[in-house]
């Protein structure tokens, strides 16, 4: 199995400063620039979908701050785009792979209101982010730095959870429906990572390791989804939400 | 005739470095917090409407353009609404009196595609621009620097007049479609801020003055209109459209 159709044009053709040990195995700048494209299309629908989420804000001020969100994903998606051409490719190859699964992650997940919507961004968002710092332990310097940054908090939980509680104080009985709303984005998230995961050996193995190169363990994959799910249900707490 | 429901929490509180002559005079202050509240809900909508055009992007790399320009109007927002928070004036209140005129002229010019979505954003950001510059001329030199740099030129007119000659190229009958667009595009926005101007007398006192501040007489109004109109030809023709 290959990551892309045609996976000569997304190897990195340059070498890159500040990359390290292991660079120089194919395999892993596959799983690279997998993991970039990846990302890079996360960011960028991401985008798209708190833009849209903007248009459900109750007023102006809500609508600048989801809007502010949406402008930050673009960031991110700039940052690491420009970490593509830098490597030689093309970041529309790069990506392509991962249209088909992320864009059914966001339909099978549109919310149908602006609480939804933010219970998307802060719970999904916080997964992810959970997720790919998991992979990050086993990248390369300079690639590691790069997820971390795009992944850190850019202020904007803060917004989410005090909208969702205070929402919940005034109406209680919204808290059932957005609690069964979070179950299913993780639900839909895991269906759609398996996909990506069967469907790109080099990505996966960012994870599990390859010849010469360390990773995780069946015992340790366990490991890592015990983390994501407590970290999960801590965010739902958070929101006031039972996970 | 006032431009808000409450006309005292949308005037400004304070005083503020580098508003120059007249910006005593409440009339004026009421009409510089209407154009800065206009302008800001614009270029708030205007990020909404692009984010919803870059869903319609035929390439990634088209919907990254897209997303670019959406995000660059966002920046123009965050200066409008600083300025208003400089003044002491809550942006919800300052915008609020502009948002179903607005929202009005983007419901009556949704486009129905990429290329609609493309010339409505060359073509009514470029008259919109022209007819606040022309407006710019009769401010304090502080609001007129704001203004100026929200309408400088972002550089995404190229991508747009690029994409379109294109699309002419690959089939001529669009141009046609897309001539009666533009048409509509200006006719609907003339509709809108004719009703603004109606509803907002300080607003409109910026470009025609008030006791002791000069402004424009009937004939420099013509000669405005004329001017507006041949920058609207010229950017037709620049798409390959007749105007």
């Amino acid at each position: 199995m290959t990551s892309t159709d045609d996976p000569s044009t997304a190897t990195p053709t340059t070498a890159v400063s500040g990359v390290a040990d292991g660079w120089d195995d194919p395999e892993y700048q596959q799983g690279v620039v997998d993991l970039l494209g990846v990302l890079a299309y996360g960011e960028l629908s991401a985008f798209e979908r708190l833009s849209d989420d903007a248009a459900m804000a109750p007023t102006l001020t809500d609508k600048a701050s989801v809007a502010a969100m949406a402008v930050a994903e673009f960031g991110h998606f700039r940052h690491l785009r420009d970490r593509l051409l830098e490597l030689g490719v093309d970041p529309e190859t790069a990506m392509t792979p991962f249209v088909a699964a992320l864009d059914a992650f966001h339909e099978s997940t549109s919310p149908a209101d602006w609480l939804e919507g933010l219970v998307k961004a802060y719970v999904g968002d916080g997964f992810a982010a959970d997720f790919y710092r998991e992979i990050a332990v086993h990248l390369d310097p300079s690639t590691r730095d790069l997820v971390l940054g795009v992944f850190s908090d850019t202020g904007h939980s803060a917004f989410a959870v005090e909208q969702v509680r205070a929402a919940i104080r005034a109406d209680p009985r919204v808290a059932g429906r957005l609690a069964l709303w979070g179950r299913r984005l993780v639900g839909e998230a895991l269906i759609q990572a398996q996909y990506v995961a069967a469907e790109h050996d080099a990505l996966a193995g960012l994870l599990i390791g390859g010849p010469g190169r360390p990773g995780v363990d069946l015992a340790q994959i366990a490991e890592v989804f015990n983390k994501l799910t407590t970290e999960h249900s801590r965010r739902m707490a958070s929101l006031g939400l039972a996970s």
